[in-house]
């Protein structure tokens, strides 16, 4: 399928599910969103949660940029604002929220080929620290993500708090310097 | 109400949403369940969301014991691993991850609120911790909850991985003494 056609469905596909959630969501309707052919796009993805699955990993609404500041700590604090943006502010938060919050409830969505996707992006920063001297070869990166990405998710997601300005270069010192 | 009718009352409440999700949910259903009359429910709790805010606060099934095991390090290990094993295991990861992912689609469920009352229990681990000189004065314990907290979700519920037993010591030592 032509790129700029696959973009155009997985825009519909999370337009649709952040309007009208995952039990709203149809391919009939992301066909007519989408000016694609039900039957074409069912050639693609056999059914709407691997089409969802698909679109989480693909969409450029859920990319985030890999930084390159120099420094372990400034990469890490552009990847954690960039990612309470994307949890927090719209347009972006409703398609975000509703994808993974579907995908809590719906495991055929399989966030965890998203996370595990933008964790193989993600690498070359710890690689490139690790041959900065800062980091130890030993540190775990699926750890510093998650607790990252988990600090973002309560804070900004379940607590429903504002995320301040300072608060990624807290999560980041918190994890790379340790609270004591 | 009777404390042993209103705990009758939460814990159908979660069973049902375990059961058929919130938008299956009701509070005749709540009322048949726990034999409790459908009006008494409602002069208690005015919609079906206000319900549920009050069960997850209130629930047994979501209780979490606060440690006190000596230390900051072993109280922290004991308290990610309960949460762990609340998101990962059944019939309580069935209760919890229903609820805090029917939270994140209606504001009205105030996970906000499960979170505050978790973190008023739990800080009297962070009070002792500063006391034994074990944690500066000037540490955040809700930026330590929600990153440890965090990691378990994401890795637990979004990544859908298996929580290794030595998982827990992994997440605190990284909070503690930092990834470096």
């Amino acid at each position: 399928m032509a790129p700029r056609k696959q973009r155009e469905i997985f825009d519909a596909t999370l337009r649709l599910l952040a309007a009208k959630g995952f039990d709203g969501l149809t391919v009939e309707g992301v066909a007519e969103e989408s000016g694609v052919n039900k039957t074409t796009i069912y050639r693609w993805w056999p059914s709407k949660a691997a089409l969802l699955a698909a679109a989480l990993v693909e969409a450029p609404a859920l990319d985030l940029d890999v930084p390159d500041t120099g420094s372990l700590r400034g990469d890490l604090e552009e990847l954690v604002t960039a990612f309470g943006r994307l949890l927090t502010e719209p347009p972006a938060r409703d398609v975000a929220v509703a994808a993974l919050g579907a995908a809590i409830h719906h495991a055929e969505i399989d966030a965890g080929r998203f996370f595990a996707d933008r964790l193989a992006r993600e690498r070359v920063i710890f690689e490139r620290a690790v041959r900065r001297g800062e980091l130890p070869e030993s540190a775990d990166p699926m750890l510093i993500v998650d607790l990252l990405a988990g600090a973002m998710w309560i804070r900004g997601v379940f607590r429903g708090m504002e995320l301040k300005p300072g608060f990624a270069a807290e999560v980041v010192g918190a994890v790379l310097d340790g609270v004591r």
